[in-house]
């Protein structure tokens, strides 16, 4: 169902799969309070090459700060990162060089209207080939708390590898296939330049819910016995699922759709199947959440030549 | 599938539909950055009656103060309104007297975590009664931008009265009926004390994405012609459909299945049958933004007998 916009074929360059789009005059990009009519795109994020995802602005705007001592960014003297988006009260957003690091909130909804306004935006900026990342926190299926997950598959809650959707009244169901190459990369330069961390690869389990949705007994409503919770998280467990989260398969079907590789790296914060509740001291969590920023500023480091490659 | 927990039978007090709540020790409202080991729900929120929740940070704090003026709520010298939730870096809330005002994000999933905990919250806290109102902005469907929708049944993408979730592996559809006699109180107040705007009722559509999920031309993939989108929309029309937003479903069956009073009160920031961008203005955006929050200070002050009822 993919067709071209954008006039050139310039090799690298994102063509979206959206025909209407180059018979705009402007394009508002709402939530990312940008438009194309006051915004000159291609000057403002022309050479981003990763654009780096996660839930909330905090750990964003880490992201962003750890990425610039890590590349060694200079801002000249008086100048400092600043909330690009900060207008439009939805999504925050830096840029340090080449990395975008954006939040993108909970739940896949509010990780797809950024995916639209990014896509779009890299589409405008003409960007070449950029690589897209998305970094988590998750529950774990059977591995131990504090490791970090690199996706090689999304399945949604009924274990298939798909999104399903609604589109013009009608039930629509994309794949959600990730790029293995790319995953594979994460985890080979991981490995090798953080040897101390537990990096994980398998399938991840996206929910729409933190409680229902992922078989907690300690939700609101819970409407099953904890027999039937553990017998549901052992059938993840003989699906390779190694994680749960909330954004998996709208990811990897709209980077499929686009074009563009993408990744998720996520940490655990506990073992779902010894149980629900996130019970780790607040230290250990801050460590633990900074785990899956390492590892995707390695893999942004050895990408640019500035590690020896694995 | 409703099964009752907590011991007493107190008139008013929220039973939650989960039986295993009973034998928690302490329970963590995780995303609330709350727990009932180390904060007294039952001293901190006993008193709440209205639970208002909306999109942004901002727009909640702003409610908050909105309500602190116009019920003349009194905080000792040196005092004011802070995040409760700020820890959290999920979701903001602040309490006035007797009205919480709580941030959701964007989407049901979101939606659907802060429900559980604030469900979970009022549950322990031992409010009585509590009204739940969802204040928002949606897309009108044939009705003039500015106009604020009362809702009185919220429909999925396949205009269908239910929410659709995947539970332990399995599709789940639950009602998402909503309650009428509340709509139509909320209705005469606001067209009594506010006969300057535009207050409608009708059925909301609930996306699960603010493009393709609505029929939008200008997302970053787009798979029809414009025929077909306007097609779409009339069909909604013609089910009685006046706005779309992206939690409608969700609040409703959660509400329902809680056995809580629930109402969404939305302004409507663009028609979607004259174009799918929104132009409108700063100044107005933020003008237009308040109306809900007018009509909701308006209800609450009307059931607190602080105004002449409707």
């Amino acid at each position: 169902e993919r067709k071209c916009s954008g006039e050139d074929s310039e090799p690298g360059r994102i063509r979206l799969p959206n025909s209407h789009l180059k018979n705009m005059e402007s394009d508002s990009l709402y939530h990312l309070g940008l438009d194309t009519k006051t915004h000159n795109l291609k000057e403002m994020f022309g050479d981003v090459k990763f654009v780096c995802m996660g839930g909330t602005n905090q750990r964003m705007e880490a992201f962003a700060r750890f990425v610039k001592k890590e590349l060694k960014v200079k801002l000249p003297p008086g100048a400092d990162l600043y909330d690009i988006s900060q207008h439009s009260h939805r999504y925050s957003m830096y840029k340090v060089g080449p990395v975008l690091s954006v939040s993108h909130g909970m739940g896949s909804p509010s990780l797809s209207i950024l995916m639209h306004e990014i896509l779009k935006l890299v589409h405008y900026a003409e960007c070449k080939d950029p690589v897209f990342i998305r970094i988590g926190t998750s529950g774990g299926v059977g591995i131990p708390a504090g490791s970090v997950v690199v996706s090689n598959g999304a399945v949604n809650g009924l274990v298939k590898e798909e999104l399903e959707k609604y589109v013009l009244g009608k039930v629509v169901r994309r794949s959600s296939k990730m790029d293995q190459e790319l995953a594979e990369e994460i985890v080979q330069t991981g490995r090798k330049h953080l040897p101390h961390l537990n990096i994980v690869t398998g399938k991840t389990m996206c929910a729409d819910d933190f409680y229902e949705g992922q078989g907690r007994l300690d939700g609101a409503i819970c409407t099953y016995t904890e027999d039937m919770k553990m017998e549901y998280l052992e059938l993840l467990k003989n699906h390779g699922v190694v994680n749960i989260e909330m954004e998996a398969t709208l990811f990897a079907s709209m980077c499929s759709m686009a074009g563009v590789k993408g990744a998720i790296v996520c940490v655990t914060i506990l073992d779902r199947t010894k149980g629900d509740q996130v019970c780790v001291s607040k230290p250990t969590h801050s460590e633990w959440q900074e785990r899956p920023q390492q590892v995707v500023a390695a893999y942004i480091k050895s990408a640019l030549g500035l590690l020896e490659a694995a």
